[in-house]
Parts: structure tokens; sequence; C-alpha cells
């Protein structure tokens, strides 16, 4: 019987009606097959229950659903687009919460190439509001393997990264303007495309990065940028991640901020691509110990870019920095470079069995801290892989681990614990961070605890208690509640 | 008598002599003549009494400060530089709250050019911290007219602005890091260089902007950019705002996130600047009605540069949108050309007596907001001059109000309120900021209340209660307290 080892929703009936009744039809789901899909993680990590997924289709309806379950204190977990890698957006096993999903609100409320800005609701997907941007001939610089499927609201409430933050920074740089249902079902609306306003603290960086513990981001304004007009983009061959760090300040110095991405892949990750992903290639006859994607864009039309940007690199090879690089002759090179850094997580997966971890530390510190690892990882799990990949501009790794080849992955699972504990532990000896871009969830609400500040602790507990003092947005996510 | 007239200090004795105990020889000033000038603000709008002036010089006597100030709930007024435009540094005229100056905390902690870092304390002034970042090769991108006064902590607690926003952003996009002192005395380290740390609530953004409501900012860490190689420097004459508008939507389609600087400047400026400053002088042979300072900085050494510069003008001037322009050949001529921007504020004051209005609105609607200030102020106060200028790029303007030519100042002055809230109403029927980078300080208490949505309020009210609960911070300012 589906459902039959669920516990019983403790949400009472009549507020489940209520909820229905003022959702309307096509507002809700409530069978067992319907809730599925919004009650597990895409990672497969977390599974939960909610007796009912509401599906409010404008900012009115979702402050009616809030204002409901504040009154009769249900738990409320907000939803975009499932992408969460740490179980933020998925509900706790108690059936305690009903499950909000902003999917059906997807309009997009306004672009202006004039102002820079585009203000949207949460549940855009973000490709259509790259797309949107491009209509009016601006840039939406937020690239994410996800994009896809993340909507913009899961986008704001993890203050996420991707592969353009070097240039253009994390979320949080892009939103101008915000529109957040409080824990109340009151409507803050702070939606403006002003650059500059100094009025009293700034409420909208609360809700930034904040997993939907503060309030239901329910639209969003994005700051837009002027389209590239001349792009060059060169995957790199060298032997040390210390000789990537240097070449990124090399880069720096000839070519300013135009460079946008500068990505770290090792050896093992493009070996993987290899065997896993149809069309991946090597670029370079010899292998390299590791690679860099790097792309640097100028609005403006200008011959000489790429011609600046080769001569960089050649400079890079002939002081011995660089062992080798190619650089894309066409929009078709290009993607093919692209994918040979896009693909790692697909590729990784299909390898087996792996451990992830999502750690940044100073740029200046990368190269130690790899070192340190990798003779950490070896001593605790030999034969595994190290794939270190991923944002090397902004000092984060994708510090994960694949079973050893061949096989035992299970063995690699059941040491997942004690593996974090000490990537964890070396992070913080590097005084780096235990979560660079994939935020706390559920997954990491002890690592949390173990690695923050007290002090800091219980600045958020304060926060927390301040905005939402019944406990009901998304409860047990990033801090700890009584449940 | 020095100090006459003043309230009786109701701060205790004993707890003074604590705290001068605690400052230790030259921590600490208490004669009438020693606390005046922290008691009045640079624009002599406010002044108040302090029965002490504190002089910590480490984070640890900071602490200590705060951490007695709590027990006995003493009220305390950080100051930095005290260069605020909203009285947001001086003390109230009660003599109940001790001043906090930071000014002998100027460590500069450390610069990298690796991690494009640079840590200092809070009494460092802007200048010494520019230049300490250019000895490393590094920009440090915020630049004020105060850049000689202003310091770290004042700048981070206002949200500074300044005439490189358009690029680089307000202060909070700068702050990497903070160390602050809470309302208990505990120290809140988060100082890193880190880029990436979704860890919870990004706990720093508090206390950026919050005016030291909430806390001591006593350390920061900026972040760092590549040094202009290629500087392109024009003074623009125009006819309308409109047209600047639109030469900044050409200016970025052309050069792209190059333009750094976009200062609008009315044809009154020049004739002000013209009669008070020595050596500034109308670029061209025929008025304009209105001007544009415009900037466009290249990391890269590129010799083209300022040739694409020149081109993006002599196509606007092609279109009939700029009537007449001249670009800089040399570090002299841009000085010249920055100084008819940066005097104006001094040539204002010569003319005699102003009111001054800090507003924003979207670029796009920046045109019929100075018609309709301007038919406004001229019905409101015949005669009197309006000039508005600044950051044209931000859509934020210094809308400014000069007695008329001859004087009759006092019939201004007692019209400021009514003029002010004409100014602030239109601003708001414009959905802009009556605040864009000043801060509210206690300037602007009452302003706040009457334009701000009330769940905002509500919230700010609740982050300062929940982080502050004895109300110690700099009682008064941003929010009303109960004094």
């Amino acid at each position: 019987m589906p459902g039959m080892n669920r516990p019983v929703s403790t949400v009472p009936t009549a507020a489940l009606q209520a909820l229905k009744d003022m959702l309307g039809p096509g507002g809700w789901l409530e069978s067992a097959a319907d809730r599925e899909p919004y009650e597990i993680d895409f990672r497969r990590l977390h599974r939960g229950n909610t007796p009912l997924v509401a599906l409010p289709d404008s900012t009115a309806r979702v402050a009616g659903v809030v204002e409901l379950c504040a009154r009769e204190r249900i738990g409320i977990v907000p939803q975009g687009g499932n992408t969460s890698y740490c179980g933020g957006a998925t509900p706790r096993p108690g059936g305690h919460e009903i499950l909000l999903s902003l999917r059906r609100m997807r309009k997009i409320r306004a672009v202006s190439a004039q102002n820079d800005s585009l203000t949207a609701e949460a549940g855009c997907v973000l490709a259509e509001l790259q797309a949107a941007a491009s209509a009016v001939n601006r840039l939406l610089p937020m690239s994410l393997g996800s994009e896809g499927s993340a909507t913009l609201g899961g986008i704001v409430s993890t203050n996420a990264g991707g592969t353009a933050v070097l240039r253009y920074g994390m979320t949080r740089a892009l939103v101008l303007g915000l529109e957040v249902v409080l824990p109340d079902g009151r409507v803050l609306n702070q939606l403006s495309a002003l650059r500059k306003d100094n009025t009293g603290y700034d409420l909208k960086q609360l809700f930034i990065g904040a997993e939907g513990t503060l309030g239901v981001v329910t639209a969003a304004t994005l700051r837009l940028f002027p389209q590239p007009a001349a792009v060059a983009t060169a995957f790199i061959g060298l032997g040390t991640p210390a000789a990537a760090v240097e070449l990124l300040g090399s880069l720096h110095e000839a070519l300013g901020d135009t460079v946008t991405t500068f990505e770290l892949v090792p050896r093992v990750a493009l070996e993987f691509t290899g065997r896993h992903v149809a069309g991946a290639r090597d670029p370079f006859g010899e292998p390299h110990a590791w690679y860099v994607l790097a792309e640097a864009t100028l609005a403006a039309a200008d011959d000489a870019f790429v011609a600046r940007f080769e001569a960089a690199l050649a400079a890079a090879i002939e002081r011995g920095l660089v062992e080798d690089a190619v650089t894309a002759a066409s929009g078709a090179q290009r993607d093919a470079l692209w994918r040979l850094r896009e693909t790692i997580p697909e590729a990784q997966a299909k390898e087996g069995a792996s451990l992830k971890h999502d750690i940044s530390v100073e740029p200046a510190r990368l190269p130690s801290f790899i070192e340190a690892g990798r003779a950490l990882l070896e001593r605790l799990a030999p034969g595994a892989r190290l794939v270190a990949y991923g944002h090397l501009g902004d000092g984060n790794l994708h510090f994960n681990l694949s079973e050893p080849a061949g096989g035992d992955g299970g063995r690699l699972a059941g040491q997942a614990d004690a593996i974090r504990r000490a990537v964890h532990d070396l992070v913080a000896a590097h005084g780096g961070s235990i979560s660079a871009e994939h935020g706390i969830g559920q997954l990491k609400v002890g690592e949390l605890e173990r690695y923050e500040d007290p002090a800091a602790l219980d600045l958020m507990r304060r926060i927390k208690r301040a905005i939402d003092p019944h406990g009901i947005m998304n409860p047990g996510k990033v801090l700890r509640d009584s449940e």
C-alpha cells in the first residue's frame, strides 16, 4: 500500500481543506504518486513526506497559504526546481510540513535594457531568464549546470554560484530587489531596479541564501550586463595547481577583469569524460597532470582581443608556467572545450559511487590544501580517486572522491562520515568554507554547528527567531529545530 | 563655563572610571575642549554631548568597552572620520552616550595581490588603503570626495558609494569579510578573503550599512582589482538628462562595463565652480545645458582603447545625442576635468545657503523626475537655483537647491522641511530612494518612517531588538528609540 510505512500526517484535515479551497483547482496535489517527485531530492539522498503539495499561481495565494500555516503552526517547505545538493527543499519524514512549490509562478514581469534589469517570478527557470535578457541584447551572467531546471526562487534562496562568479559574483551580487512572503503572511515588496538605496537595513540580503528559512522568495529583480561581443576560450595543460593559481594572476594582469571563467580540471576527470561522454576528447596529444578551462569576454567588439588572450597564454608557455594550450577558433570548438568541464559530474557518476565536498579556501592557499587533501585521502581510502575540480578562480573546488577503479563503492559509502569529517577539518585548518556554494540544507546542519563560530551561530538563531518566531519556515534546514 | 548649558551626564562616575582604567593612558578624552570636535558633525547640523570619548587601540579594548557598556546599559556612538552627512556618528544632546572613536585602530593587517584582498582596521583612512593596494599593483576601487578623512569603519557602516559604483558597486560589493564587536561585547570574527561561502546566513551583510546600530565594525577585508592600464576620460556637453541616459546606453554597448564613471553636471554647477574654484574653467567655447564626466578604464594595456572611446563619442555627436566633447590627453588634463565635478560641493557652499537631497530613481525614470522636480522647486522656491548633479550612471543625484543669487538663504532655510517633503514625495512617486548613499543617521529617521513599507520597518525593528536587545548601539540612529 502506498505510504504504508509513513507516519500519519499531523496537519489537521480542516487546515488541509482550507488550503485546498484557497489554492483552487489545479493548485494542489495530494495523491501519493503526485507527491512522490516532490518528496525526494534529485541526488536521492533525502526522502520525506508531505500531506499536500501546494502550487499557488500568485504572490497573493502564496501569502494566503503562509498566513494560514502561520495561524495553524504548520511547517512549510518551499521548493523550486528541486535541484538542491543538500536536501534543502525536501520535507522531513514526519509529514508535518506542507510542500510549497513555486513552479506555477513563472511570469517574467519586466525586462528593461535601459535599466539593465529583469523582474521575474520565483518559478521561472534560469534558462528562460537568460533567453529573456538575450532578447533585449543583455546578458544575465548566471550560469549553472542545472540551468535548464533550477528556478529563480531557488537560485536566490541558495545564493547560487556557477561558472561566471569570478567576473560577476554570486547570485547576491546580481539581486537588485526581492518580493518575499514573510512567515506571518505579509508581503515584503522590495522589487526595484535601484542601484543605490541606503534607507535602513538592506533587508533583501537576509533572504538571499537563507534557503527558505526566513520567508518565501516569490519574485526578484536581477541586474543585467552588456552582452559579450568578443569571447576567447582556452583549454590549458599544466603541471600543478600552483601553476594554475599563478596563471590566473598573469591573466588578470594582462587582461584585467575580462577573465570570466577559470575552472580547474584534473587529469582523472578528463579520463572519466573520455570514457563516458560521447564526443569528449582530450584536445592534447600528451597527458598533463592538470588542466584549466579559461574564458575571457569583452562587451565591446574588438578584433585584437583574442590575439591578446593568446599572447598572454604564449607568454605563460614561454615562462614554463603552462605546458600546452589550445584556443577555440569557432563556437563549435568552444562548446567542445566547455563540455570537458561541464560533463564531469555526469562522467563521475558513471565511474561509480562517489563522495562530494563543496569547499573553498583563499586562492593563495589552494595548492597546499590540495596537496594535503590528496595525502589525507590516500591514507583514508587507498585506491579511491580524488576528483578535485571546479571554480579555481573563486577558490572553490568540488573535492570529490570516486570509488577505486573496479568498484568497492560500498566501502567508500561506509566511510563517508569519517572522510567528510577529515576533509572539513582540513578545510577549517586552512581557514576555508565547508559549503562554498551548495548551502547547508538538511545535509550539513551538523557540520555548520561543528565548524561555525558560536557567536555566529547564536546570531543566526536570533535572526531566525526574530523573523520566524513560530519556526514554520523550512524547519530544520540550516539551523536545527526542536522537532 | 564650558558645558554650562549641557544636561548633566547620566553615565555613572564609577562606570566612566572603569572605562578609563580599561582604555589606559592616551585611550580617552574627557575635557570639554577635547570632546568638542567629536560632538559636532562636519556639516554642523547636529551637536550632541558625551561624557567620554573612548579611543581604544585594539579590538580587545573595543570589546571591553562594549561589554562594560552593555552591563551598565550605557549607549555607545561609534565614530570614524566624522564625515557623515546625516549626523550618524554624532551623539545626542542628552549626554547619555559615550563616543567610541576608532581613530587609533589603523593597522593594515594584510595586503595580498594573490588573493586580491586587503584587511585593515576600522580607523584606517580610505586614501591610505588606496595607496596600500596600489603598492601591490592592485586597485581599491572606492573613491569618495572625503577619501582623505573617511575611515574604513565608517565606509563599511554606511555602505558608502562614490564615483566608481557604476563599475564596482557600493561598499557592500567590496566587503569580503568583517570583524565586528557585537552589542554584548563578543567579537564576531568573519575576516576572510573567501569569495564563496554559503554556510548559513551571511551575517556580515547585517553590519554593512547599519550605521553602527547593530555592532562596532573593527576591521574589514576588502576585494581588490587589477589596476587600470588604459584610462579614457571625457567631459561632454549635451542638451538634456534624457540625452545623457541614452548616451550611457550607447557607451555600454560600445565599451561594455569598462565604463567606470558617468557623472551628470548641470550648467549652473559649472558657473559656480568657474566663480569659486581656482583654475576651474569651462572646457567649451559655448555653454551647454548639461554636462557629463565619463571615464572608462581597462586593466589591460591597449593602445586602441582611447581611440574606441573617442569613436563612440564621435558617433554620439553624429547622431545629435551629444553637442560637444573633449577628452583628456594627459594626466593633468584628466585631473582638470575631474576637478569640474569634484569641487561642486565646495563651490555650492561658497554660493550661499543650500538644501541637499540625496536621491535615486531607476535610470529610465531619471529624466522625467528631473523635469518634475525642477517645476516643483520653481513653484516652491522661486529664484532658488536647482543644482542636480552626481552619479547618473547609478540613478543617484544630489538634488540640491542653492539660495537665489544675491542671498535670502534665511528664507530657504525656513522652507527646508516643506521642500524636503515635496522632493521626497516626488521621489516616492517615482519609485525611488530618499537616501541613495548617505544613509539615515539621525537626520532622516522621520523620513524613513514616513516612506518605508511598514512591513520593512517592522523587520528592521525586529532585527535591531534581536541583535541589540538593550538598545545600546548608536541609539536613535536609523530607528527611533524610546529616549
